[in-house]
């Protein structure tokens, strides 16, 4: 199977994730011309607002493989991931992602990635989402204590 | 408890996520007043790099509360979301986010936090992850399923 394959087969499990309640998205990760996890959309139906496709195939895949780390992995979603996703990406360490409908495309279709993109590059008082930070607490400390942790595995 | 409180506890639950093997990051999610989930970092010993406080803390309130909707919601965290858990607040409907250290500090403690949301405000072509769309795969049709779908749940 080559990209374009993998990238169908995403669409089609978002295709399949419709009739079982989920939102219209679908993910796999390969590694190795081998598919090694696949997931749909679940938001509504497990309860959890993180429950997008390319969290639940990260999450998956880092099981299987047993391993935070999924650098040689390749990610294919039926979507342009969301900020969420996107972040996800990077700790996960996946370096080559495609997709095939882009974040216009989902807001057409009713939902908030391109709205989350625009809002993520506004200051924090710029945002609809209250972000504060209270300056009179020590949020420093900890990451000392961190720095002195000598058996501390860095990721 | 003030948001003081629940900010210095949320930090006391980094300190504490340090000697577990976890990043020193903690996260409290409240609710008219009470805590209702509180998570450490779990990144390495759960192998799962979608494993922050603050999406561990998510999950759990959704499932406490049984709804991906956590709009009432306030959310303790001891440093500033990464984009992964900004996103992630945004699709949970949580209006309210207080904070202590900031993406800086974390940059300064060795985290990735500041160089994502560096990237993520890059074109697709500039960053270091490869993000490659395959316009000649067709994302939108099942756009077009969904719209047509009559029990769909939006989110």
């Amino acid at each position: 199977m080559g990209d374009k394959d993998f990238l169908i087969r995403a669409i089609r499990l978002a295709e399949d994730g419709i009739k079982e309640g989920g939102g219209p998205f679908g993910a796999i990760i390969v590694l190795n011309g081998e598919i090694i996890s696949e997931a749909t959309n679940k938001v509504v139906h497990s309860n959890d607002p993180t429950a997008h496709a390319e969290i639940l195939a990260i999450r998956q895949a880092s099981k299987v493989l047993a391993t935070h780390c999924l650098s040689n992995c390749v990610l294919y979603t039926s979507c342009e991931p969301c900020p969420m996703c996107l972040g996800a990406i990077y700790w996960s360490g996946i370096k080559t992602v495609y997709f095939a409908a882009d974040r216009q495309d989902a807001e057409t279709a009713g939902f908030s990635d391109k709205y989350i993109y625009d809002e993520i590059s506004l200051s924090h008082e710029k945002r609809h989402i209250l972000f504060k930070r209270l300056s009179d607490v020590d949020g420093i400390e900890v990451f000392r204590i961190w720095d002195r942790f000598e058996n501390k595995i860095r990721y």
